[in-house]
């Protein structure tokens, strides 16, 4: 095969790529002469030598490469470095391309500048060694491995011009999250969505052992590949001018066959509508630590799994420095930079400018290109509610409407879309499907519903999958909604972790632009069950959620549906937060009307005037947070009030559960002085709540009253069994919680064995029923809030 | 093709089929009436209908034609449900087995046993409608999807005989870890492993939607299976006659496969060693809530996602009560069981009998099977201590040797495997190696180490993956560790709350036998991760263990090598917990030696004199719960003698988290007197702890002295910074805890300023020695415990 590159391109991208190489060796080992301009000794080495260069050389080539496609053709390119434990490789590249320097001035592009790049690297207070929210360019974070695909994928919905180079190692490969995230390319529409080019870089090895895929045979390898929806072009090798050549011409064709697809589909007059595509990727072969030292000590290292983090350490050895040495001068630095440290303007030309440089991309610094949505007035959408607990409504159902016209508002914009587990119909969100439908691009058949081309609504039985593309989504500048079975939501806890980390670092980075909130609707909750029992009752994802950092987290409990519409417009017009919605889906009891929940939500806790009686001086507070335990709550007062007329009762409710720490936890914590004025300073409090006890205790144990509080919550106690059983195993229903105010108001202390008796035997005629007739209680079943007279 | 089922075996096991599905048909509808030996009414229909039809006629057909497998063939064979959801059709088969009555006396064979069986289905204080705990020859909870085939690979490890039929709904096969799952095959070695028989079952829908893996190309399934490493046969059809032929011939080729695979590497005198297979599978494609009512109010149902739960509901509307009938009676029941309710004695005489039925295959009651460990005295393990903190080691390196003597002994019998995401060594357990290696059958190459076909480290670069093997191991009577990173654990939250889900349900039910617990051993922790940086840092996990049932959760907190044997020890005795233990692997200060480590784990609490000073009546109690806070806490001992020489401190160790919930919370927790002995009722306690503060204090809210606890421990302040470093940006440091001490002591208020500035001024020269060299302090770099004098 004739040569694809002229002699002259070939040298220009050994160059670069050789560039990028010395400066992450440089990054990795260097503190000081980091252009050796004096011979090398222990004293220019880091005392500490951390990174990973095995991964570094494959991203360097493949970056280089991807900038040559850029300046040839003028493409649209985002770079997700999957391996981004590389961080010597992206970071050199940025630096190459000026923007690391745009971001941060002091690390200037000429030897001072190259200093302060090595030094900083893995440097206390200097920069992480995985690509992070710190690197221009990056919407993935480099540490858990994973989402790589996924991220990819949601970065280009609804972005046609944009082509994201999707790098993956052979290591990550093994991941489920990654595993599941191939078949991503079902829900491309190649008319309206971009494209993703998935690049499979096999070097052979993880940590400590070679990888799945880089063992199987090629034929393995392609059909599996194939099975995923891929057309897969292999590259492969270890000499470097055969491997650029092959890798241009590779890249060349995959970038027309990206091209061609697209075109085809975007033909004004075509006859039929797009389908699915068999998507070109591309699989680079080449080994790990390629151009590091071939052996240390006797060992093999390039090529094996001895390369993966710093493969030439214990520099009192020998010989160490001296190879050190040796290896940095194999890029021949004195080609490459000139002798200020500046990267020589023929090799500095290779790079893309402006906006095309991938480090400088707009998509990877979202909030540049966030436009707000334009909402709907929430208000509209509200229960009619003359007085309070008068009707039922399915909470997730009226937001459904409310999410039904965010998607039609957006759809000009195409700037919104709803994921979720294949559950967005059962969660009862499917008033969206006036407007849209689920994205699908295979074939339909006669009984589908509510599946299109061109919908927005995302769905595919993999929590990892729609949490990676909502993340992308919003890290490239648009908004979006996950809902989750409560339950089910701890499947992507360390996702939600590490979204919460880069939220973190990216608030810290100046050039950083707010993104919107990560919106979780979590619903079909431990309370409401049913017959999916045990297995499907965990409240424990706000526990996560508690312990992120404060400026990051925050979770609502709305106790109906017009506070679930409140929270719900203000989560979407919020930035940089992680926010957790948590509400049933089944018809309940409504509370409050509009007014009364938009001024409830604002202040996030609040005395509910008309359910409480008398108290000016309260002999107990009954709080309440979820919509389970307020009906409860609710109900208990009712009885209290027949079976104690004369109880002073206060009634409050928190929707923003955060208001219960401290302010110097929280910044939605209430002061001290009102939470005293609310909770009393030592008046008992019998706090009935969605979750587990003990995160109540935790949040408020800084407060006054705090030993009084007695919180009932779920205890683990599941069961496959009617709504309200389910309250009674774990101590929070109606009954239960009008025995805990007897036995904890001093001056009931005399009622407290009749009211006993009366609970056990209630008790007992509720059970007894339940076994019989298989559901709850008439009473309970026709239960309705009665005002006081 | 001639036919392969004669007419009378295809009449067997149609019945048998019919039989079953009537029995599930039943279980979902009626709670009277179960034979309709009187017209049905309404009266005779459950009032809440739950339950998953849609799978069910897929899982009895499969597990009807397993059963003939087994009485053809004498088949070890288990049967593992993925779509766990169809509960009916396994209670079904285990009744039609006579296991269920077995175990469940009061559910006999006969009408008023049919009534139980069917009244009890997804009936409050009767069974869940998943497949559970509760349902014999289970090992896989129907809840949450994904782990179906991770658990099937786990059980056939060391078990040469036993063959797991696994079911997987292409529902599930869009998940991350299932689709991880496909490559254990690569683990699998057929001379010494079972084999597992993967079955996917493609209805076409989940909830909702189309499945991806049912609606791609025949030929795009073919090459993706065959990429995972499986030679797919393919059965489909929606004629049950011609169904049954098809399947049973394939059945019986797939079983030949799987023996041949078998023979051929158990061969005595084969010359080559054994290779990783092509194993065989199967694709059934059959249509979802096959055999249930074809249209539903003029929609079509059978075939469609409308089958996916309750097809047939509202029996207010005319018709839906006889078409109900008409469903039931369409598969003959009259035919099947006689006058008294019990199956025709031809029809059962098709099931296998005894330790052959699948529901009662002892592999699935692992408890059953269960040999203790052959456990080493880890006595003889332990790090030589003269006097506290006179030597450095890696605790988990000591620990390593332990394990290495545990695989030794146990690798007669077979029945302990390491699992691990390609960290066993990168945590410093590398002397396993001395013994065993990890499993690969795939081919070797030049610089690969500690490889082999008969290995049993268990590493794939897949949390789940190795959970799932771990799970599926010990659910059949085996043992095992699993090691981690310690932020990376979070990836199987779900994971291990659903196992704890298991074990408490297990826990009930009395036929169950005690199996090994889950031993989750977390390193690499937050404190000790340097260049991983932010990305690593979350100690998170055991706040998620907090939550489960306190007769399953366990959670440790080695100070030391020493101490850490004594916990591995009794965590490897244990049973049915999941214990969680955290220890770093890095060089740290030993404190106990092994005689005081083994009283001081029994007690999983206790005051360390030698660090005490004058404490009969302390100013304060300095507690510390994991290793980098007790090296912390000794250090700012150290340094308070200094600074405040007649400072009367007391030392607490946590080595058991649990012992700080009261004993009304958990098993361990210590009684009120002894903690009010040991902190004082009213005295400061300085608390510095491995994971996030609120834990501890939501554990002791309950203790008298809770007011006066203050904890110090990751405050989500992660960054790429020294080991010291990170104790200094999250307050965990020893001069900040000094400082603490001196701020909350009362009698040393008049200290408190000029200790405030000794500790800033330490601070500025900590951050500029950090940031000039890298590295921590000398004086932190070589601290060492001193004696008090």
């Amino acid at each position: 095969m004739s040569d694809f590159l002229s002699a002259e391109e070939l040298e220009g991208l050994d160059a670069y790529w050789r560039a990028s190489n010395y400066l992450a060796v440089g990054q990795i080992y260097l503190k000081s002469n980091p252009l050796l301009q004096v011979p090398l000794t222990q004293a220019h080495i880091k005392p500490r030598l951390l990174g990973h260069w095995g991964t570094t050389p494959g991203l360097n080539l493949l970056y280089t490469h991807l900038n040559r496609l850029i300046t040839q053709y003028d493409v649209n390119l985002l770079f997700v470095a999957g391996p981004g434990h590389g961080g010597p490789a992206v970071v050199a590249q940025t630096y190459l391309e000026g923007t690391y320097t745009e971001c941060y001035p002091s690390v200037e592009r000429n030897t001072n500048g190259l200093l302060r790049l090595f030094r900083q690297f893995s440097w206390p207070y200097g920069i992480s060694s995985h690509v992070s929210a710190q690197i221009p360019g990056s919407i993935h974070e480099g540490g858990e491995l994973g989402y790589c695909l996924a991220h990819a994928y949601g970065a280009v919905f609804d972005n046609p011009d944009l082509i994201v180079a999707c790098v993956i190692g052979d290591g990550e490969a093994e991941t489920g999250p990654l595993a599941a995230s191939w078949h991503a390319n079902k829900f491309i529409n190649p008319a309206r969505d971009g494209a993703v080019l998935p690049i499979l870089n096999l070097n052979g090895y993880k940590i400590a052992n070679p990888t799945v895929l880089s063992r199987i045979s090629e034929e393995e390898l392609s059909a599996l590949l194939y099975g995923y929806g891929y057309d897969a072009y292999f590259v492969e090798g270890d000499e470097p001018a055969q491997v650029h050549q092959a890798l241009a011409r590779t890249l060349h064709t995959l970038l027309l066959k990206i091209r061609e697809i697209q075109h085809a589909a975007r033909q004004p007059r075509r006859n039929a509508a797009p389908e699915r595509q068999l998507w070109p990727m591309l699989v680079l072969r080449t080994p790990k630590g390629w151009t590091g030292p071939a052996f240390v000590d006797g060992c093999r290292v390039e090529g094996t799994w001895r390369a993966h983090q710093v493969p030439l350490a214990n520099f009192q050895v020998p010989g160490h420095v001296q190879q050190l040495e040796e290896w940095l001068n194999s890029y021949r630095p004195g080609e490459l930079f000139d002798a200020d440290g500046a990267l020589l303007p023929e090799i500095a030309a290779l790079a893309p400018t402006g906006h095309r440089r991938m480090s400088a991309n707009p998509h990877a610094n979202g909030g540049l290109l966030l436009r707000p949505l334009d909402l709907p007035r929430f208000a509209d959408y509200a229960v009619e509610l003359p007085v309070p607990g008068c009707r039922r409504a399915e909470a997730t159902r009226v937001l459904g409407f409310f999410l039904r016209d965010v998607m039609k508002n957006a759809q000009g914009a195409g700037n919104f879309r709803l994921f979720g587990p294949d559950e967005t119909a059962s969660n009862r969100l499917d008033a969206v499907y006036e407007v849209t439908a689920k994205a699908w691009m295979d074939p339909l058949e006669a009984d589908d519903q509510n599946l299109a081309i061109s919908g927005r609504v995302m769905e595919i039985l993999s929590e990892h999958v729609c949490e990676g593309w909502l993340e992308g989504y919003l890290l490239t500048g648009r908004h979006g909604l996950l809902s989750c079975y409560e339950a089910f939501i701890h499947i992507v806890d360390s996702m939600v972790n590490q979204h919460a980390k880069w939220l973190k670092t990216a608030a810290g980075v100046p050039w950083r632009k707010p993104v919107a909130s990560l919106n979780l609707l979590l619903t079909s909750h431990v309370w409401r069950q049913d017959h999916n029992g045990f297995s499907h009752q965990d409240p424990g994802f706000i526990d996560l959620v508690a312990n992120k950092k404060s400026d990051v987290a925050r979770i609502y409990l709305p106790p109906d549906a017009n506070c679930l519409l409140s929270v719900a417009d203000h989560c979407l017009r919020s930035r940089n937060y992680i926010n957790v919605i948590v509400v049933g889906k089944q018809p309940e009891w409504q509370w409050l009307d509009i007014d009364a929940a938009v001024r409830h939500c604002l202040a996030g806790i609040g005395r509910w005037g008309w359910a409480c009686r008398d108290d000016q001086d309260p002999d107990v507070v009954m709080a309440c947070a979820g919509d389970v335990p307020t009906l409860e709550t609710l109900a208990a007062v009712t009885l209290l009030r027949e079976y104690v007329p004369d109880l002073r009762v206060r009634v409050v409710n928190v929707v923003d559960l955060m208001v219960l720490q401290s302010p110097s936890q929280h910044p939605h914590g209430l002061s001290d002085t009102a939470f005293d004025v609310l909770f009393t300073p030592d008046k008992p409090v019998i706090f009935a709540f969605h979750g587990y006890p003990a995160l109540v205790h935790r949040l408020l144990y800084k407060r006054t009253n705090h030993d009084n509080f007695h919180v009932r919550g779920f205890k683990e106690e599941g069961a496959t069994t009617t709504p309200f059983d389910m309250a009674v195993i774990n101590d929070l229903d109606r009954y239960r919680l009008a025995l805990d105010v007897v036995e904890r108001v001093p001056r009931l202390q005399e009622q407290r064995h009749a009211a006993q008796s009366r609970y056990w035997s209630m008790m007992e005629k509720h059970k007894l029923h339940l076994i019989e007739h298989g559901e709850d209680l008439p009473e309970v079943l026709n239960w309705q809030w009665t005002p006081a007279t």
